[in-house]
């Protein structure tokens, strides 16, 4: 059989499973989260196994450290996993609730049921545990999931595939409810790209290359998360206390992440504060690069901020800062150069917070907060399956909701439409 | 310049005034709608007479009787319009509210604000109305919106186009939010389908064709209806006259719409009533066409209905019927065959009636009603832009809300992330 074939066995078998997950109360789905974590529990040993013989392979093909380290699992990893999965299962239901039930004028009873979205396909890059934490969101939450890791992890997801598997089994739920892709051909991710008979949704999650290529070709839905370009704007009216706080833990508290503040927006009634911010950041280690304005309120800033910069996801100790008349030009700035991820006012003033928080169209925005909240455990989500940039379905953080759909039910006594 | 180039600068336009209506208030849309009225009121001689020459040119064309009725306006369809633009005008604001604001254990208060999504496209066939229609709904809640109707529309659209324009600007705002497409090129449609850096949904309207080119070629997120292949489930609990009742209405109260029953499901013991169902089906000309087992019960069924049939929306007064043992076989048959439009279960059995509501898939599932009210009006949205059969986003009839997203604000007071 062709690889596209196989796929296919895979995602009718995985939808056929959906059904079956869809039915199962929220006790079975639980315990098979717990099954899952105690065949991860009794089999350390071979996933250690697995999973060295990853890394081998990894390091003789000439991966950077970077990789190697989020390619490795050891046992402080493994009681990270299991940790994972006690907290999935502690999380309440999400599905099957009855909302906004009212009854229409021609005597019918409307409202909406949550229910599973059905088939969910998981493309990621080299990190084994996505295997794991991924696959039991898309349980608990009473969906199949078909997930595909990077290649240089291969050996690794097949052995965790087994265990997700076996967890399944044990609690009278089909193995197919949870499938590891087990080859490594780039041509498997185009053919479940296509299959949208069966596959309801697409969660890319790794660097921008691999998130535009699923969008470009998917015929699938895809919740994805293209770039973070996030500013924080120090506004005339601003607490310069909380504007400094919050500008250095915006851009330092972590380089790499996505929530991570890229471009710093400053009033010039504000530039005052420049130069103290500027040496904190300096400090720290951080480059710092600034319009003319900037440059001329903070002369520590020896680098010209370009229009490249504006439009740069550093994901590095690097700052671009820009001088800005008033909040109407910061969010003329954000509106053309933001990623539409998250943003934040510093402000004493409701009027223009409450301004910023209605205008700025991103998936978050914030008055006197730090960018670095955008998160789903720090929204109180409990778990996090991505931050989506997109605005239909689901925006921001998304947790277990994000994997629900809502349908109608009605009720009647034998009505009929006139 | 080139189509393509011009659907771009059209699609610019577009995101900018996405900006100037998501600023703007209730009212000032209100005002938009009513002035929108006001401009078709005073140039009703102009629309007809734009109208008179797209008939005239259809009737040329070959274009046959139906086709030519839904492209015809009158008198009495732009009174219609107009009282629609009057009830959009009526329904609540869909945008601004906040919700689920709760406070995080770091402090910071977390909600959700509704907003508008930016820029839609509709892409539609031969009424004209759906103009004015379709961009009412989009500019209610805050959207700008492309319009693209059918070629043999092309002088009602421009001229209902000029209107829409010339409402908004007597507002105070922008003409771009609402641009009809001027050029009846098929090109137009593929290069607004890829413009996804301005367009943030398309809903394609019409039939079958229309919505699958649009979701083949879209790099746009699509809002798509497909088939409404709809089932009702007589079930062995259930009452007589409310299954004969229910199925006569979902079957014969209109032919041509999407949530009219195709397949009628009975249980094996209520095969009794199927002669007097029969004969009521056919008394009013529709064709039954039946399982072996159905032929059984009814011999007034003289048409074997096979695999096509389950598989077919006929949109036409033909209703095939099967036998099933009972409501587990009848929710297979659904899951093989269905839509996952609307389904109906007529039982007195609470229990049953719970499964169904649960476990069928479809965007909506009812308990002893007839599946026709399936319908953003019977549902109380207020107005409806279609009904999705995908499940992300929007699932069954879709209202303003459908038009809007949720974003995150975060209110903080100097909070950073330890």
């Amino acid at each position: 059989m062709s690889i596209t074939e196989d796929i296919a066995t895979m995602a009718r078998a995985a939808k056929d499973a959906a059904g079956a997950l869809a039915r199962a109360p929220i006790a079975q789905r639980n315990e098979a989260l717990f099954n899952i974590r105690a065949a991860v529990a009794d089999n350390r040993a071979a996933i250690l196994e697995a999973n060295q013989a990853d890394v081998e392979a990894g390091a003789e093909a000439g991966l950077d450290d970077a990789l190697l380290d989020r390619l490795a699992l050891d046992e402080a990893r493994l009681t990270a996993l299991e940790a994972g999965l006690t907290q999935v299962a502690a999380l309440s239901d999400p599905i099957g609730d009855i909302r906004d039930l009212a009854t229409m004028p021609s005597g019918i009873e409307v409202g909406t049921m949550r229910v599973p979205l059905g088939v969910i396909g998981i493309i990621y890059e080299s990190r084994p545990n996505v295997t794991v934490e991924a696959a039991a969101l898309c349980l608990k939450a009473g969906n199949a999931v078909i997930l595909r890791g990077g290649s240089e992890a291969i050996h690794s997801n097949t052995k965790l595939g087994e265990l997700l598997a076996s967890g399944l089994m044990a609690s009278g739920l089909p193995a197919a409810a949870a499938q590891v892709i087990p080859v490594v051909d780039r041509e498997a991710v185009g053919a479940l790209l296509k299959l949208s008979e069966y596959i309801d949704l697409v969660v890319p999650r790794g660097g921008k290359g691999l998130i535009e290529r699923v969008s470009a070709e998917s015929r699938v839905p895809v919740l994805k998360h293209l770039d973070g370009i996030c500013h924080v704007y120090i506004d005339s009216e601003a607490d310069s206390q909380k504007a400094l706080a919050i500008a250095l833990n915006a851009k330092t508290q972590r380089y790499g992440t996505c929530n991570t503040m890229e471009t710093l927006l400053v009033a010039r009634a504000k530039t005052g504060l420049l130069p103290e911010l500027v040496a904190a950041m300096q400090a720290v280690g951080v480059e710092v690069r600034g319009c003319p304005g900037a440059r001329d309120a903070a002369p520590a800033i020896t680098v010209d901020a370009s229009d490249i910069d504006w439009s740069t996801e550093y994901l590095a100790p690097i700052l671009s800062v820009r001088v800005v008349e008033a909040v109407d030009e910061a969010m003329a700035h954000i509106a053309r150069y933001g990623s539409d991820h998250t943003e934040s006012i510093v402000t004493e003033n409701a009027e223009t917070a409450a301004r910023f928080l209605r205008e700025v169209d991103s998936s978050s925005v914030m008055h006197n907060a730090s960018t670095r909240f955008a998160d789903g455990f720090e929204y109180g989500l409990g778990a996090e399956i991505g931050i989506s940039t997109d605005k239909l379905h689901a925006r921001g953080p998304v947790g277990l909701e994000g994997l629900t759909s809502r349908k109608y039910i009605v009720r009647g006594d034998g009505h009929i439409r006139q």
